[in-house]
């Protein structure tokens, strides 16, 4: 097992973008490569090698001169930064469509979440089990999360329920949310949110490509 | 109508919080909202004012004294950067879990993108309709994107098929990639591409809430 230095304060366009670097290691893991440099890494992504060098500091190991950084533990220390090396439980709100892509997205469990219990008022979910998880009625939510110590709330409810659900979560002791509701919920300062940002990504595109066929 | 200036670039910063602003107006127009000024979207989504101001320059529009913004002007032009108040056709790939939720997601039918088709390489989906959107067998990708002239490709495909898919798209004339595969894919330069970038948004909200259980 590699040994961390302390680690100094992420900040998050390096978080953001060791997720990304996190993709191509574990790709070149796959491939049984063993050592990879930060430039590497860099013409790889089409980013500055100075930035990936930079970022890469935040995991506190070293490279080897010429090789590089050992892929594994550059897997292993991303992963650490990022909290994947452990699994937080979570709760998933709203086990419609999206919902329930969610809950079949095996990916998840490779990125430190496990969920554990999917929740909604339509009775035609509740009591059943999708991708082996069971939905439970919305009601269950405040005694379970107390019972089962969880901290992570997913939020797949439509917008108009979204801020209902936030609260009825942080109430009863939620730590996090991940909001995929195309809607701003408010949440109390102490709280962590993370919205899924669907519309910002689309909007980023649809932008772009407006610009490209304006210059044609 | 209202008439729009000449707009500047819009930075992705901007971008990014201009779709986050669309969410609160849209909310405020349903509740038949007429005005609102940067500082009341500053205080609603707990941002800096001057922030807000300097974003909504780029929308072209003034406020007027006292009263703030116009919602529906304010809507609309925020709109017009996103290219929203257009429709652009998109070809989906990979009918999963995934591509089936976003198939079903009516939202993005406001955020300026229609699905047309979907594809995939099951014979137990081709010649489905999932939402009203039939799927077709991949191999008829090249053929459609040029008759139908489509634009726009989102990748719903596993890791280890989505450069293939990508390639597909991209050598027959596609121009923007909105990418939901968990892997890095490579393009030629002029083709737009967007991550969805779920995994840093997990990343972040992870790594977030690792740091406030160790501040315990």
């Amino acid at each position: 097992m590699i040994k961390l230095e302390k680690i100094k304060s992420t900040p998050i366009p390096t978080l953001k973008r060791l997720t990304r670097y996190l993709s191509v290691i574990h790709q070149l893991k796959e491939s049984k490569t063993d050592y990879i440099s930060s430039t590497e890494i860099a013409n790889i992504m089409g980013l500055d090698p100075i930035q990936v060098r930079k970022d890469l500091e935040f995991t506190g190991i070293s490279g080897f001169p010429r090789l590089g950084f050992k892929i594994d533990d550059l897997h292993f220390a991303i992963k650490e930064i990022l909290n994947w090396n452990n699994t937080e439980d979570a709760f998933l709100v709203g086990a419609g469509s999206l919902g329930q892509a969610i809950l079949g997205y095996d990916r998840f469990k490779s990125c430190g979440l496990k969920i554990i219990a999917g929740f909604d008022i339509n009775p035609e979910l509740i009591g059943k089990k999708i991708s082996n998880i069971e939905i439970y009625h919305i009601n269950k939510i405040p005694n379970l999360i107390k019972r089962l110590n969880v901290k992570i709330g997913i939020i797949c409810v439509p917008a108009s329920s979204a801020q209902d659900v936030v609260d009825l979560m942080v109430d009863n002791g939620i730590l996090a949310l991940w909001n995929f509701a195309p809607i701003h919920v408010n949440v109390p300062s102490d709280i962590i949110i993370e919205n899924a940002q669907l519309s910002q990504s689309l909007g980023i595109l649809t932008h772009k490509l407006a610009e490209k066929i304006k210059a044609y």
